[in-house]
């Protein structure tokens, strides 16, 4: 059973910029030429996050209401005081939601929800590129 | 070393039904006949989540005021605005849960606390069917 | 392609003390003799998390400001009427933050970013000792 890793880069605006991963997850999984196993995504940075949603404004829109009343960007964050940064709520963020995600696949397809797509969320306050890393372990 | 794809089917009630999987789970690892490895749950569906918890009514209740609290089920969501929908909540609070766990066993038995079930919380509004995909990949 | 399953075994203060697991679980991947797959850790009961923050005071700080105020450990949670337990605060955010985190290695290397942990959170009432599992799957 091999091991096949493969990586999604994009950039990103920042900002709670949600970026929809799932077609070219899908294309990571034909390329891999595995057909059942589980796929690992994981974002290096402690400021982004992994995690699925239905892929629409307004729902991208409310987690980032949510998560901004919870961990608001104009706090005064300890973190400020480290190194200058503004950042404080996107490592929060980031705690909270997670840098990686495990979805199992079966006959060559991922067990997603017909409304769900799996998204990076770039919690930082600047644009970034990002790379995701994507492990399909399986047969 | 083999990949055994199974899974567990409930109804729920939805608006935060948690649903005890952990004697089905334990099942299907005896099923499965591996005994070293790690189990990846996934709930296919944009409202669901999975994680840990004591589960007994007042730590599951506690959780659903939490929930509550930080994305209450009133609020004029502006994922309504795209479909008529009600549930823009139940999205919220499953991007924050999150759809997947994964659980190490070894020698048979998983790496469960005494005290800890791994639980399907269906955020949604309505009953639902749920079906939670339950993946064994080991030895 | 083998399963290694290791531990990492640490004492903590509890009330959000928050343990860099990173060091150790270098080297509980150089031990395990892969270069290429991925690591599951878990921790075992319903109080603690695992996830990653760049572990600095300030920002791990700023996590256990937002969970105390999102779960304070004032109120009165209705899972004190189980046990006369005063931890309730502490399982609503382990079933948050939740138990379990996966991270990908490639040529023997973690995925993590240059700034990123991964980090157990005791979110208990007292110091605890505490057995996170490391299970390695790969080649």
């Amino acid at each position: 059973m091999p091991v096949v890793t493969d990586s999604i880069s994009c950039r990103t605006r920042g900002d709670g910029d949600t970026i929809d991963l799932t077609d070219e997850l899908r294309g990571a999984l034909e390329r891999s030429g595995l057909t059942d196993g589980v796929v690992t995504l994981f974002v290096g940075g402690s400021t982004g996050g992994i995690t699925t949603i239905e892929f629409e404004p307004g729902a991208v829109s409310d987690l980032q209401d949510v998560l901004e009343s919870i961990a608001p960007q104009g706090r005064e964050w300890r973190h400020h005081l480290r190194w200058g940064d503004a950042n404080g709520h996107s490592h929060v963020r980031s705690a909270i939601i997670g840098p990686s995600l495990s979805v199992p696949f079966t006959g060559g397809d991922l067990s997603l929800g017909t409304w769900q797509q799996v998204v990076l969320v770039d919690f930082d306050d600047r644009p970034r590129s990002r790379r995701v890393v994507v492990q399909f372990i399986g047969e």
